[in-house]
Parts: structure tokens; sequence; C-alpha cells
């Protein structure tokens, strides 16, 4: 059942669905990418690009599109989600009468469902209609435009179960992406949903002028938090020490690649909500949703999440970054 | 014993030095500074700054400078010791007739001595024959100049005499200046050592052109690595998701500032040890010396530690920055 992943679809082509179907193409696996835009698809197919989510990226031949999900779901051996976290429960329900049964579904969205407080691995679980231990999640420091580049990358697989884990391993594995397995579904998912909220706070604070030493700091406690959180859940505290963890959150929170980042520092500069939106497109960026859900989770369990906070008050409440950064500093002095 | 610390003096007006001075006196302290040279005392005493080192900032009254040991030392509540690893002894011999009995001694060094393979806490205690629970460190993310501008930065100090600690706590925290206290000493002189070669290694892949994914994935195994040889030591391995671990090791990887990462830059673009030390004042970066006792204190230990072997190797044995990536990529697959 779990054996060798040979076709796999993905689903979602956006930039690290896309990536990621490159990289499984690049590793010798037959892929089909599931596009929205038909134009979308007929670039990929034709002229091997992306031109939206990847410009100047070459795609490989054994990575091809489709609009219609019963060609891309058809005799596939494992199936991708790479859709955003806050719309997943929808895009699953359509997709749902079409899964292969038994095959592994991969989640690639990073987030905790707004109003259920759900993982995406228990979305997936519950709309699915599938064992968590057939879902496998892909976590670690990997913007998506390096390793299109081919840039060395490396990256977490974790499932429940080993096997599947393994099988994926090696359905990804190139020699510029090196993969980890993991059975610790539950720290890398929360290490994925934190690192964008920290990243906003890392925004935040460069945007009010501040250098490297707060943002190491705010990495740091904001990766302690986040590691609270995911024990209370059920995680293994190591993973948050890891690539899915530490590893994420250091990309995440360093590269001016990171939406989630460059929004904070708008925020930083005392633009409103609003005109950070503005200014990223139109959109707010991913931790702007997910720490209202991550700080509504901490509560649920009675953890403490300074930093969660205080980013869900400036976004959402009119906390300013002024009176924020005062709050996190002023805290009593304390054993670490 | 350990009573309330207001006099302190510091040995050593390097920047690190000359900043943890200024953040004493911020925070009430009378501070007297030992510098080498008379015209960096003079320029401390009369015109309140250190241009070689700090220039632009101008430093708090409470700090004076004199360059006769005797003098900084007289009285002192507690000693901060801030100069380079390598030299700590042979200053510290010196010194030792002068100390004030049964007061705390502060590390501000980072490394390993080479030859003996010790920590800077050991090297005090034989050096000054004082017990190690008198003997304190101070080890974050300190970029000295960001703290000089009195960014907002948190920091550790470590020592096995929990009441010490908290006195010195005491002595240092300011508006711009967050302490958290640890019992782990062996944790946050690791943290410090493995720091420097880390960033090394980090400098190294950017000087190679390669971007944040492999920088994050750098920082992370790095830090498992070191956390692995601290625990061989008997260091918490939770002193390595703090602070002194991950946030130095962060701050140091990813600042421009950083000393070590920039050297490395100068060998990841196929420059020579030689080339990069004249790029640097003539001057070789302190992880080119810790990466050698390091991997020594590992070796010893029956500790592997890939990355700081591969750094040793380019700077010692004439490995190439290529073959090292090519080396760390292709590692066999296997679990975190």
């Amino acid at each position: 059942m779990t054996g060798d992943v040979r076709r796999i679809a993905v689903l979602g082509a956006g930039s690290w669905g896309t990536v990621f179907g490159k990289v499984l193409a690049d590793a010798g696996r037959e892929v089909r990418l599931l596009a929205r835009r038909e134009e979308v698809a007929t670039a990929i197919n034709e002229h091997r690009t992306n031109p939206e989510f990847l410009p100047g990226i070459t795609l490989p031949s054994q990575l091809t599109a489709t609009v219609h999900a019963e060609e891309a779901l058809d005799g596939a051996d494992a199936v991708v989600l790479a859709v955003p976290s806050q719309t997943l429960r929808a895009n699953l329900a359509a997709w749902r009468p079409l899964l292969p049964p038994g095959r592994t579904i991969v989640s690639l969205a990073k987030g905790v469902e707004l109003g259920t407080l759900q993982r995406m691995s228990e979305v997936i679980s519950e709309v699915a209609s599938v064992p968590t231990d057939q879902i496998a999640v892909v976590s670690g420091p990997n913007l998506a435009r390096e390793i299109a580049e081919e840039e060395p990358t490396a990256t977490v697989i974790a499932c429940a179960d080993h096997d599947r884990a393994v099988a994926l391993q090696q359905a990804c594995t190139t020699d510029y992406f090196r993969t980890y397995t993991n059975t610790d579904v539950i720290g890398c998912e929360l290490g994925g949903a934190g690192k964008n909220v920290i990243a906003l706070a890392c925004g935040i604070a460069t945007g009010m002028g501040f250098g490297d030493n707060t943002r190491a700091s705010l990495i740091t406690r904001g990766l302690a938090e986040t590691a609270r959180l995911g024990v209370a859940l059920g995680a293994d505290p190591m993973t948050f020490a890891g690539l899915a963890g530490l590893g994420d959150l250091v990309a995440t929170c360093t590269s001016p690649l990171s939406r989630n980042r460059t929004f904070g520092e708008h925020l930083g500069r005392g633009e409103s909500l609003a005109q950070a939106e503005a200014a990223n497109h139109g959109q707010v960026a991913e931790g702007v949703k997910s720490c209202s859900s991550i700080c509504a989770l901490a509560e649920r369990h009675g953890v403490e999440l300074p930093i969660a906070d205080a980013v869900r008050r400036v976004c959402h409440e009119g906390l300013s970054a002024a009176e924020m950064g005062k709050e996190l500093i002023t805290r009593a002095p304390r054993p670490e």
C-alpha cells in the first residue's frame, strides 16, 4: 500500500506547489500539477514555465499540468496538497471523491484553521476521512525561489507511519534537495504555523529600526513559545530544534524573500493593516490570520505566547508597534 | 560574599568590554575599564569615547578607564574579563595577584583554548585558583555595536551559583539590555565557542552564492552538532535552544556586523586563508582558531561534528569550499 511512489498529483500551482513538483520530477517521478487557470497549465505544458509565480525557471518535462482534478489524480501513488491553509478545507471537499484510496496525502500548507483551530493534518483527516498515519507534512527552510534555482536545501518529511515517510523521501531527494524523515507531524505543523507569526514580529522590529540582536532574540523566544504550545499539543520538543522548527523559522525571519517579514516591516513603520495590505498587492500575510488561530489554540491549552499575542494585538486590536516593543523588553527579569 | 555588586572592573577595552562597561554604568554601577593603551584610556576619560572600537558612541560618566590593573581592580565587587580567548591565560596570570578574593569573575570571552582544549571558565578556575561556582559567563545575541546604540537586546548570565547570577543580573539590567539567568555554564560556553565556527560555514556558503535556505540549514544542523558536543561535556541540551545557543548563533550567522561570517565569505569566494586574513585587517577570525580546538575536543569525546570538521579542513587542510558544499549535501538521507 505504501510501496514505491512513482506518479504524484500536486494540487495547487502556486510557487511552492510548482517548485515541489519540480523537485519530484527532478527525482525521476511523473508529476501532474493541478492549476486553477488554463493559462497557467498551458504555460507549463507548452513553455515549461510558470511565469506568474516562478519567472525565469525552466520546469522539467516530467512535470505536466492540467486544470482537471480527475486528470491530475488519476492513478496517483501520492497526493500533494499545495493550497493555502485557510482554503484547504473547501478545496479538499471538492477533490475528496477523486482521491485514490490508501495513498499518502501530503500537506504543504502551513497554518491553523480559523474557527476550528485545527492543524492542516486534522482538516485533511476529517474532510477526506483518512487515518492520520496516512497523512504526511513537508516542512523546513524552504524558500520556494531558492529551491527553484536548485540551491542546496534540506527539509523534513513527517508522517506517523515511518514507511510512508521513507517512500516519500525517496520520491523527492535530489542532489540539491536533502530530506530527513520524522514521525512528529504535530511538531512539524506547529513549527510551520508559528513561524509566520514570529516572522511578522521580526518584520515589525526591523521596520522600527531595530537590528540583528533584537531579531535573534525574537527568533529564540518565539521558537520557545511555539515549542511550549507544541508540547502541550503532544509534539516532541526536539522537533522545534530541527529543520521544521528552527530551520524554517530562521529562513523565514531572515530572508528578504519572506512575505510575512516584509508585511511586518510595513506595520513596524507605523502603517495600518490596510496600508500594509495595499503594499502587499492587496493580500494580508499568512501570519496575520494565523496569529489569531494560534493564540486561540494557546488559550484553549493554557499556554502563554507573549510574542504571538503582541503580534495579534498589533494586527487586530490597534496596539502600536512602539507599545509592543516596550511591552516585550520590559517584562520582569527572570531565569531563561 | 555575593552581595550587591556596586563597583566593577572590566579588564579589556575592546568593543565588547567597553560596551558591557557602558551597560553596567547605565545600570547605575561604578565601572573601571582597563585599557592597554594610554590613548584609549585618555579618550574615554576626557572625551567619553572609544574612537577606535566604538566611533560615534558617547560613554556614560560612571565609566572611567585606566591602564593600571591595580587601579581597575581596587575595591571591585566583580571582575569582568574582556580579552580574546586565546590570550586569556597569559593576561589572567598577570592580573592574578590583584584579584579581590571571593568576588565573582565574569568571562566575556568565547572559545576553547588551543592545546589544553579548556573552556574559558576552566582556564579561569585553573589560573586564578578559584572554584568554578565563582565564575560566570555572559552570552547571547550580543552584537556590541547594536548594544552601544541601545537597541533592545537580551542575554544570558550563567553561573553555577544562582545567587551570583542574580546579583550580576541586577547589576546589568537596563531598559535596553534584558538579562536571563541560567546555571548551565558549560552549555553557554559551548554555544558561544561553536557559533563562530558555524558563522564561518555560513559565510563560506554565502560566498559561494548560496541563499537563505542553505544558511538556515547550516544554522540548524550546526546548532545540533554543537549541542551534541555540549551534552557530551555535561551541558543541558535546552541551553542550546536558548539565547546563548540559538540566539547568539542566529545573530552571528545573519548579521553583516559579524567578522566570522564576513571572513567565511572570502573563503567561499575561493580566496586562501592568507587572502581572507589580509582582507580582515591582517587578523584571522576567532572561528579559524576555534574550529581546531572544538574538533579536537569533539574527537576526544567521540562526537561527530560534520560542519565544524569541514570548516577546519577548509581553513587548515586545503579543502575547497566547493568540495565542502558537495560533501555536506550528499551525506546519506536519514531520519533527522
